[in-house]
This record gives structure tokens, C-alpha cells and sequence, in this order.
């Protein structure tokens, strides 16, 4: 599943190729998958709360949400989900299946640009908001600061709030917005901190260094283009990107790089956990 | 199957967003895709006669097929075939089945460009010429004039030794370069000529006619940005493109468009041929 680096690399890919365009046309292939500022599905999706007519100003990202803004206050949300993903078609050809929203923006100098919305076990979506209000207070509404800058201060109380493990609290986009399951796994590693630790048990050094932690992850994995996890992998290439430094995820039975004691798996709140037994003490 | 129209749309859209470039990496997830000039499949395949390293100067085409060419002379020649397509994908994801070649060109000003090339069953693939003697002797010899320029000198003698049926004719690609099912049953009916007249019998009007009707519906197919033809139909939306001009393709039973005679099918050279049994007479 994407996560904050993996979206941020979409953000940095499509910004330059729509940004300053406009939105010419907007077709649905399931309704389904589009839902209004609310989350509803039945929601009016007509040509104006689609962008159509209006020009791209920016391709934004909040959390592990794509927010392309247009012009006229409008914005569409896309949130990736497990398998979702954004391609453009080169020419016209036939259309292959699950393009659940095509989007066709208007060059100036070229050939129009199509933008695909594929997600073919529909796990994620598009939403639309029509003002600004509708984007601030409803679809980015209630989430935490940003991973990549976040701070002690502003996640000391929601962690002095609960008993839950603390991979679980760092997986809920209202305390730290854009960390997901291997994030989340490096983050705490690097941190020296057991995964099933209770929040609230965290001292403020160990804050620090679970905040310090994230930030350096975050940046270096955004630097890396994402962590490209193929489910499809390819014969004769290496897996390329963050993937490369990842120390823990996905490496249940591995030796730990810092210690060479062997890493260990759990399963919390339903999701795969791998940690150190050895630098992650309980 | 992607004709020149197709071909032209794809080079159109793919020409101002690699041409420039140097390509940085070719993945190839399919070996038995990339062939060399001969067309051999176990032809050497590394880095400098994909092209690595190189920088692209254009993208050109040539009939159905795509050259890419770089800067050192070599030339990566691309046949979609029937389902090929090429695509850019948003971001780092995990990469879906089916992406045989991925290219990786290197953007001064952006994030890398990768281009996939999707070709899940496979009658397409992309062929090396490590020369310019390679590209033109080998993999583009023997192609007859460009379909949207053909002149009836350059196809009358072609058209004068064979009994084969004018629509076969018009197939070949060493007779004229780039016309496929649908712009061979078009201009055959612009042209008011029966697909199953044997080629020999055409006289010089009629060659002149049908020269005329291939120009021009060459024009008006890229100019359309050529046929879009679906096969996953979206719901709400219209065909688009060159297809609302289809005047017999895929009309098989139903009214001429030009006397409003129901137009038949019939099969030639096991290609399905629709025509009107009043405006093109045997």
C-alpha cells in the first residue's frame, strides 16, 4: 500500500505534467469508486464538481492523499489504496479494464494528456470536493501533522491517551498523517522501540527518538522515489529504490543490520510486524 | 490492432515527453519480446544496443511501427501488434504483469520518466537496430510508401501483377505502409471498390480514387487522433475519436451511409471485410 513517500513520488510525477492545464473531460468507468466530500457514493457527480471546465493550479499531497486543486476552488482527492494507481496512456488505443476515472487535460503545445485512475482491486478512490471548505473540513479534516516534520509536542498527548501498541497508534492518520505498515516497522526499529509497547508507556526521550526517526526515514525514502514493492517482479533487475534500505519490513528471519540477531514477527492489530527482539526490547 | 493512425497518435504523445532525454535503464521483464535486427530472439541484448546511455534526438514512425532514436546511431523499433500499448506510470508502484520493457529516461528538470510497455498477449514486441544501416536495411526494408502520401504510380505496379483481392493488397505492408482492417474496409468504400476485386482488374481511375480516399482518411483518422476501439466500454461516455467516422468498420447489417443499403461481411484472407453490396459493386 502506498504510503506518504510512495504518494509524494506520485505528487512530484504528475504535478509537472497537469499543473497549468485544463480539465477538458472526466470520464467514470465505475461510478463506485467516486464518492462527494461526505464519502457518499450517490452523490451528484456532475461536469462542474468534477474540475471539467476549470484549470489544474496543483497537484497538493496530504498524508497519503493526492489533492489536485483547481482553479475554481474545486479539488479531487485520490486516495491510492491498496492497488491503486495513476498512469497516463500514450495515443489512443483500446482501454483496458479497471480505468475506473479517465482524466483528459488540455495542452497548449501538445497532444492532450490523459490520466488514468487504475485500481483494480478498488480499494481506494476519488472524491470531490467542490469548495475549499468541503476539502479542509471534510475530506482532510481530523488528520495529524505531516510525517516528514513531525514533532514531540504535537503527538505527546494523543500518545499519553492510550494503551494501544505504539505501531498501532503510529498507523492512525489522525496522530501522524502518511505512515503506514513499513514505515512505520523501520521507524520503530530505528528507534529502539518494541512495536507492541502501550503508547502512553513512552517517555519523552523516547518520543524524541521516535519522532527523529520518522522524520530521517521519510526523507531519505521520499529522496529514494518511494519503496517500489512489485508484486510482479521483474527477472533481471534489482528492486531499486527505498525498498533497498529497508532494515526490518519484510524481513522476518533475516539478521538485524545493527545487531545480527534474528528478526522477529507478530501480528498487531491484524497487520505483519517485524522487529529486532534484541534493539526492540519489550 | 493499432494501424498508422494509432501509431501516429502514440508517437505524437510520446515524442515531446522523452525526446531529449537520455535513457537511464531498460528492465526487461520478457526476453522473448525484445528481438534484434534480424529479429532474432536471442540476439545479445545489453545496455548500448538498448540504448543506455544514450540520449533520444526523436521519435519517428515508419507504418505501424515507432523508432525511437538515440543520439549513438542505435534505434529501438516498437510493434504494439494487436494488444500493445505503452504507458507511463505516476509515481513508484508495484509494478502489474505485463510490462515487458520498462524504460527509464532521465529528466533534467523532473523526475525520471519511465515508460512501460503492456503487451499482455504478446503478438507485439521492440526490436533493436544497434546502427543506422541495422534500421533501415533490416527491421524497415521492404515497407511500400506511407499510406497518408501514396500515390497511384508508386502502387500501380504492385496493383498490376497480382489477383489477389484488392483488400489483401491493401494489407500488405510492402504494397503501402501502415493501412490494417479498418482504413483498408474505409477506403475501400470511399473509394467505391469491392474488397474482393482482384487487384489486376483495377483500371487507372480507379486506382486514382482509391489513393485519394486512403489520403484523406488517413488525414482525417490522425487528425482524430486515430480509432479509439474499446474493449472494455466505459458506460457513460462516447466512443471518441476517429470511430464516430467509421462509415462500414464493425457495420456489418447495419444502413449505408451513403445510399442506406444494408452493408454485408464477408471474410477475405481470414480477415472480416464489411462493405455495401451498392456502392462498391463486384
Amino acid at each position: 500500500m502506498p504510503e506518504l513517500p510512495e504518494v509524494e513520488s506520485v505528487r512530484r510525477s504528475l504535478d509537472p505534467v497537469i499543473g497549468g492545464l485544463d480539465l477538458i473531460r472526466v470520464r467514470i468507468g465505475r461510478r463506485d469508486v467516486v464518492r462527494d466530500s461526505r464519502g457518499r457514493r450517490r452523490g451528484a457527480i456532475d461536469p462542474t464538481n468534477l474540475g471539467v471546465g476549470s484549470r489544474v493550479t496543483q497537484v497538493d499531497r496530504r498524508g497519503k492523499q493526492l489533492v489536485i486543486r483547481f482553479e475554481n476552488g474545486s479539488a479531487t482527492v485520490v486516495r491510492l489504496g491498496m492497488s491503486g494507481r495513476l498512469e497516463i496512456p500514450l495515443g489512443q488505443g483500446s482501454i483496458p479494464p479497471h480505468r475506473h476515472v479517465i482524466w483528459t487535460f488540455g495542452g497548449t503545445n501538445s497532444e492532450p494528456v490523459r490520466v488514468w485512475f487504475v485500481d483494480p482491486r478498488r480499494f481506494g478512490g476519488v472524491h470531490l470536493a467542490q469548495t475549499p471548505e468541503d476539502l479542509t473540513n471534510r475530506l482532510l479534516a481530523g488528520l495529524g501533522p505531516e510525517a516528514p516534520h513531525v514533532r514531540p509536542k504535537e503527538i505527546a498527548d494523543a500518545f499519553g491517551r492510550t494503551q494501544r501498541a505504539t505501531k498501532i497508534v503510529l498507523l492512525d492518520q489522525r496522530v501522524i498523517a502518511g505512515i503506514g505498515n513499513i514505515y512505520a516497522d523501520e521507524a520503530l526499529h530505528q528507534a529502539g522501540i518494541h512495536p507492541a509497547r502501550p503508547a502512553a508507556d513512552l517517555d519523552g526521550s523516547e518520543l524524541r527518538r521516535l519522532c527523529g526517526a520518522i522524520r530521517k526515514i521519510m526523507d531519505s525514502a521520499i529522496k529514494a522515489g518511494g519503496s517500489t514493492l512489485r508484486d510482479h517482479r521483474l527477472p533481471d533487475g534489482s528492486p531499486g529504490g527505498y525498498r533497498d534500505q529497508h532494515r526490518v519490513y519484510g524481513r522476518e528471519g533475516a539478521s538485524c543490520p545493527s545487531c545480527e540477531t534474528t528478526l522477529e514477527g507478530m501480528r498487531l492489530g491484524g497487520r505483519s510486524t517485524t522487529y529486532c527482539p534484541q534493539c526492540q526490547r519489550p
